[in-house]
C-alpha cells in the first residue's frame, strides 16, 4: 500500500519559508495595485476549453492542460465514438501521424475534454469584462495574482505551474495610464529595496514604422520576432534571421541605426523622429513614446531607470501601443522580471470591441530569485513564532497556554510545546524552528526567559515579558 | 470567431467586493493560525494520480478531476494502444457496461491521465509530510489556504471549485493540540465578530465504545454513517437506517440515552463514564474528551460555546479520537462552518507509520455567507479608492498626478480619472465605485474637495487634504 511519494515534474512544493517570502512579495504588489486604483479579481482556474483554444497560437493549443470531462468520463458509458482514424492508428506502424490524424485526435481529445486549465490572466481577464461588461464601471482597472499552468518542458527557473501577478486598464486609451503603470513598477520595486530596475520603453506603432520605411510591412511579425531575440542571439543573429525571412540587405543597412541606439530619451526620440518622419503610423508612436517618457520623466521615478530601447519587441501579438519590459539592477544575472503593454482589442475575440486596454506583469519566481540573491528580504519575513514555552508538566503547561492566550491577544505569536519532552529535544525545536525566545519556567507572575540569540537569560514578570517580546 | 463567454458549471468569478471580503476572512485567519505557530505551506494543485486515487472511496476517485497527459497526449503518438474491451464496446448494443469494461475504462482512463486535480488538503498534507520528513521538525504545526476540485454536482452553495483553509498538527499526541484548535476556532470567530458560535466536541473513541456496549461492534462504520445523519434525517431516520443495517432492536433501545442527553458538559460527561463502564476504549475516548472540554472552559473562550455532542459522528474514516464541528450562531440556517479531528496515521498511506495528528479546517464560503447575512463585513473592507482626482486637462492632470503620488506615499489610497470626460461621467465613475471623495480642481497648492457622501465642499492646501483623507 505504501507508496515513495513526488510530486509531477514541473511543480512545486512551497515550504513555510517560500511561503512566507512569497506572501511578502505578493502583498506588497497588492498595496501598490491599491493605492493606485486597481481591484482584485479572481477567475476559476478552468475555462470551458473554447474560452481558451486558439487563442495563444498553436504551441499555445499544445500546452494547455486539458481536463477530462465529469471527473470520469468513461463511467456509465456503453459507447464511445472513436473516430476511424483513430483506430487506425492502433494498427498503423507509420513512423509520422498524418495531419489529417492530428486533426481529429484535436476533436477526440475535445469530445472527451471540455475544460482546460487557466494558461494566463489576460484571456480570463478578457472574457471576465465581456461577461460582466453590465455590471463594470469602464475604465475599469484590475489587479489579479493567481497561478497558471503550462505543459511546457520543465527547466531551471520554469515551471508548469507559477503565479502571475496582472494589472490592467481597460476601456481608455489614456496615456496617463502607461505613465502610471510605469510608477507603478517603481513603486512595488522601490519598496522590495530593488533600485536600480531598468524600466524598458518602446511601441509597437514605432516597430511598425520601422518595418515601413525600410520596406518591409508585409513582414512586420517576422521583423518583430526576430527582432524580440536580441538579447538571445545578437545583432547578427538578429539580422541574419531577418534575412533568412526575406528581409533585403537594403532594408538591413537601414536598419543599422537601430542597433546603434544611444544618448538620453530626449535624443532617441529626436532621432527616430527623423528616422520615421515618412510614416504616419510611425510617427503617431512617437508622439505617444514622448507624451509616456516626458510626463514619467517630470513626475520622477523613485529608484528605477526608464529606457527607451527601440530593439524591444515582445512577443504577444495583441499588443499595439506602448510596450513595456523590466530588467533587474545591474549585475543580478536574470531575464526580464516585467513586462506588458497596450492592446486595443483584446476583448474582440469574445465579441466586444472597442475597448482598448493596457497592463503589465510582475514575474514573482523572477522577483525571488533576484530577492533572495541580493538579500533583500526582510527578517522579519521568516520569523514565525516569536516565543516557545517549554512544557515540564500538565499544571505548568496550563499556566503557559494562560499566560500564551494574553500574549496573543498583544499580537505575540506564541507556542507550548506539545509534549513533555526532553529539555533538549523542546530546545532543538525552537532553534530549527528560529524562534528567538524560550520561556524554560512559568509561574503565575515570573516568566524564567531565555534569548537564544544572546544566551541572555531573565526573570520577569508578565507586563515584563510582553514588553522583551514586542 | 466572437463568443458568448461563460464559464464551467460549478466555478465562480470572484468580483473586486468579494474578492476583499474573502481575503478580509483569510487575512484574519492567517494571523491566528501564525498566533498560534501555524506555519503556511503551499502544494501543486494538481498531483500524480496515484497520490490521490483510492484515498477517498470509490464515489471520491471518481470525483477527482483528471488531467490528460502532456498537454496533449494525443501528439505525435503513431498508436494507442486501446484495450480490447474498450474496442468492443463500440459495436456493442448492450445498455450497460460490464464490470470488466468498467475497470478497463479505468485502466486506459489512467493512461491517458497520470495528473489529478486536488480533492482536499489532507492528502497532499500528508503526502508533504513523507516527502520532506528529512527536512522537517517535528511536532510541525502547518496551514494551508488553497483551491480544492470536486466534479461533484452543482447546488446552492456546492462548487466545483473552492477554497480550503486547514490548521493540523502532527507528529504530537499531545492533546493540549485539541485544546488550542478549539482556541483558534474561539479567536478567528471572535475577531471576525461572529460571537455565539458552537464547537461540538466528541471521540471516536466513545462512539466506538458505544458500539461496543450496544453489541454492535462489527457494524461501527455502519453505527457512525447513520449516526452521522442525524442533522439531516432525524432521531427515527437515524434508528430506521440502524436497524435496516442489521443493528438490534435491543441495542436501539440501549442508544436511547444518546439521543436524549441534556446537561452540562460534566453531567454528560458523568452520564457517558456509566453508560461505557465496561469498554475500555469508551473510557479512553471519555478520558480524552475530559482533559480537552476541563482545559478549555478553564482557559475559557471569549465568543464562542463548547458543546459535548454524543451525536456527532463525522464522516471522514481515517479519524481516531477527537472530532470537531462548529454551528454558527442561532437563527442563521447554515450548515457547519467548521470541523475536523484526530488522525492517528494519515501518513501511513505513503509509509510513514506513527504519526498522530490532529487538524481542523474552516468553511471560508459558509463563513462568507454567514458573515454577509449577519451583515458583519466592516465597511473599509470594502472602501477601496479613498479619492478620485477629476480630469479637466492636461496640465491640470500633471499636477494632479503630482499631488497623488504624494498621497499614496501617505499610504492614501488615490486614482487620476484617466479621460478628459465630461463631469457627469467622472463623478458617476465615483459613485459605482464607492469612492468617498473627489477633487474637482486642482492648482500647486490648492485642492477643492467634495464629499460625496455628504456633499459638503471644502477648499484645502495639501497638508489639510492628507489629514481630511487619512
Amino acid at each position: 500500500m505504501a507508496q515513495k511519494p513526488s510530486i509531477p515534474k514541473g511543480t512545486r512544493d512551497f515550504t513555510p519559508a517560500e511561503v512566507s517570502k512569497r506572501n511578502y512579495i505578493t502583498t506588497v504588489m497588492r498595496k501598490h495595485f491599491e493605492h493606485f486604483g486597481y481591484q482584485p479579481i479572481e477567475t476559476p482556474s478552468f475555462e470551458n476549453s473554447d474560452t481558451l483554444m486558439g487563442k495563444y497560437g498553436e504551441e499555445g493549443d499544445r500546452l494547455i492542460f486539458k481536463i477530462i470531462n465529469s471527473g470520469n468520463y468513461f463511467y456509465n458509458k456503453t459507447k464511445i465514438d472513436l473516430p476511424q482514424s483513430i483506430q487506425e492508428l492502433q494498427t498503423n506502424s507509420a513512423e509520422t501521424i498524418t495531419l489529417e490524424q492530428r486533426v481529429e485526435l484535436n476533436k477526440f481529445t475535445a469530445k472527451i475534454s471540455e475544460k482546460a486549465l487557466r494558461y494566463d490572466l489576460t484571456v480570463p481577464f478578457a472574457r471576465y469584462v465581456v461577461q460582466h461588461q453590465n455590471e463594470i464601471e469602464f475604465p475599469f482597472k484590475r489587479y489579479q495574482i493567481q497561478p497558471v499552468w503550462r505543459a511546457d518542458n520543465p527547466q531551471k527557473g520554469r515551471f508548469r505551474e507559477f503565479c502571475q501577478c496582472d494589472a490592467d486598464a481597460i476601456g481608455t486609451k489614456s496615456l496617463w495610464q502607461e505613465v502610471e503603470l510605469v510608477q507603478l513598477y517603481d513603486a512595488v520595486f522601490t519598496e522590495l529595496g530593488l533600485q536600480g530596475c531598468t524600466i524598458k520603453i518602446n511601441n509597437r506603432k514605432i516597430l511598425s514604422g520601422i518595418a515601413e520605411v525600410i520596406g518591409a510591412s508585409d513582414k512586420l511579425i517576422d521583423f518583430t520576432v526576430a527582432l524580440d531575440k536580441l538579447d538571445k542571439i545578437g545583432e547578427e543573429g538578429v539580422k541574419k534571421e531577418m534575412q533568412q525571412k526575406g528581409i533585403s540587405p537594403e532594408a538591413l543597412v537601414k536598419l543599422q541605426p537601430l542597433f546603434d541606439f544611444v544618448g538620453t530619451i530626449e535624443e532617441k526620440i529626436e532621432k527616430l523622429k527623423t528616422l520615421l518622419e515618412n510614416s504616419t503610423e510611425g510617427k503617431k508612436g512617437i508622439e505617444e513614446l514622448e507624451f509616456i517618457c516626458t510626463h514619467v520623466l517630470q513626475l520622477g521615478l523613485q529608484s528605477s531607470c526608464l529606457d527607451l530601447d527601440v530593439t524591444l519587441a515582445r512577443g504577444l501579438n495583441y499588443y499595439t501601443g506602448a510596450i513595456f519590459e523590466v530588467s533587474a539592477p545591474k549585475g543580478v544575472s536574470m531575464g526580464s522580471i516585467g513586462g506588458g503593454g497596450r492592446y486595443d482589442d483584446l476583448t474582440g475575440i469574445f465579441g466586444l470591441k472597442n475597448m482598448s486596454g493596457v497592463g503589465i506583469s510582475f514575474g514573482l519566481d523572477r522577483i525571488y530569485l533576484v530577492l533572495e540573491e541580493l538579500q533583500l528580504f526582510p527578517n522579519e519575513v521568516t520569523t514565525g513564532t516569536k516565543v516557545l514555552f517549554l512544557n515540564v508538566s500538565e499544571e505548568k503547561a496550563f499556566l503557559a497556554l494562560q499566560t500564551i492566550l494574553k500574549l496573543r491577544k498583544n499580537n505575540i505569536k506564541a507556542e507550548l510545546y506539545p509534549d513533555t519532552a526532553k529539555f533538549d529535544k523542546q530546545f532543538k525545536y525552537a532553534e530549527k524552528r528560529n524562534i528567538p525566545f524560550v520561556v524554560k519556567d512559568v509561574s503565575p507572575d515570573s516568566f524564567e526567559l531565555k534569548n537564544l540569540i544572546s544566551g541572555e537569560q531573565t526573570t520577569l514578570n508578565f507586563s515584563e515579558l510582553t514588553t522583551v517580546l514586542q
